[in-house]
């Protein structure tokens, strides 16, 4: 078992930032229980936080802040506990989930460019949400495949010159895939699979997923055509794509030795 | 000769305002003597002007002007004064002319988007001399026959929603347009083609193509599809036409009795 390529990636993606506990365990259970009547076992989610340095203390009030925000129930079985999503957060992690794992190979759609008809039409972050990025005050680009406002001018994109696919790219969150990137690389050409056991695929996955969405969810998904060419976040795209193909979802009960 | 129905229009088109002596010289020109080797004689042009309520001595003042700038050349040709446009002058209002005389039903291009780089990259006044209405900060309207500046994002026209019609025709000069109108209207209406002589017809039509080329050329030329339904320039624009067509321009030595 190549121990060292592991630690070293999971330390590496520990240390990105922005590792709240909480949130950490919003990811495990969207990549490892989002199924239907799917539920993590209290020994299984200690196991799983324990080897992502997280102490005890802090699981119990990460799991207390969940059960109280409605994201989270849990459930006396015998002996154990089990947590699961709840199904209005099953429905959130599901929607989240059609980007965070969509193929980077995917049809790409064309593009549109909208006009609103004055700037207090449609607030930005609803723009956003549907799925357009500001260019200039009124002005939104985004996938042909993003429904636009009512009563927008509405325009197919076609060519786009580079100072276009400069300044979108300058919102696309650039340094934070230039940071993901060099760890995803080292991973997929370190990590065999097929070498790690069902704890610590579990662990990648969710450190993987974890860091890539904290980035991918924060800006509308464009199609290439509008994205600088060298643009870090297509190269992420790939890789995680790739690693999480590689080391493919272990069942929640496989992962503590019974 | 429905003396009454003449005077009438050529008042109310003379009490339009903006009717500077050189620059209604400038219209006659225009309209009378664009062909290449054509003139205007000295009493024929003081006939036209005292016809339009010009003085003598504001001709005097406004040919020195004409003549000082290069519009205008006089020579004399045994005891009278024949003026013409000068190489330079003439090309301008060849220019001009394309669009003043322009048909209404000429076959109607689509429309363009553009978006310019930066605010900074050409001035408002270059993309309206290349046929583009501004709509947002570097985003410009024109037609599909219009040339876009290098390297702007441009896209192809479509469906246009009615705000966009209404936010382009503010800039499109509805209160001169309607002003105007009802002049044509009333013109169109009462006076008869072919009971106008030389004289009135020269003065009818400099009238006309000169409230007309005030406006018209003070904004791009835009198609129908970005316009509001009802903008008067259409209507004006179709006045004119027939006007114009009905009582055609004479030739300049036939307009005093030899």
């Amino acid at each position: 078992m190549p121990s060292d390529a592991f630690d070293q990636t999971k330390t590496a993606l520990l240390t990105l930032g922005g590792q709240r506990v909480w949130s950490l365990m919003v990811t495990l259970f969207g990549d490892l229980a989002q199924a239907d009547g799917s539920s993590i076992d209290g020994p299984v989610l200690s196991a799983v936080m324990t080897e992502m340095d997280v102490r005890p203390e802090a699981v119990r009030v990460a799991l207390h802040r969940l059960r109280n925000d409605g994201w989270i129930v849990s459930q006396k079985q015998g002996r154990t506990r089990r947590h699961a999503l709840t199904p209005t957060s099953r429905q959130e992690t599901l929607r989240a989930s059609a980007r965070i794992y969509s193929s980077p190979n995917a049809q790409e759609p064309g593009w549109q460019l909208l006009v609103l008809e004055d700037s207090g039409t449609v607030p930005r972050e609803e723009m956003a949400e549907q799925g357009f990025a500001p260019l200039v005050p009124r002005v939104f680009l985004g996938s042909a495949a993003s429904r636009p406002p009512k009563n927008a001018l509405v325009l197919s994109g076609g060519q786009t010159p580079d100072w276009l696919r400069e300044q979108i790219g300058a919102q696309m969150l650039e340094a934070e895939y230039s940071a993901l990137l060099p760890i995803l690389k080292h991973a997929s050409t370190s990590l065999d699979s097929g070498t790690l056991d069902a704890l610590q695929t579990t662990v990648l996955r969710c450190l993987i997923v974890h860091n890539w969405r904290r980035i991918v969810l924060r800006h509308p998904t464009l199609p290439r055509a509008l994205l600088p060419k060298d643009w870090p976040g297509h190269s992420c795209h790939v890789l995680v794509d790739t690693l999480l193909n590689s080391f493919p979802r272990p069942s929640p009960d496989e992962i503590l030795p019974s």
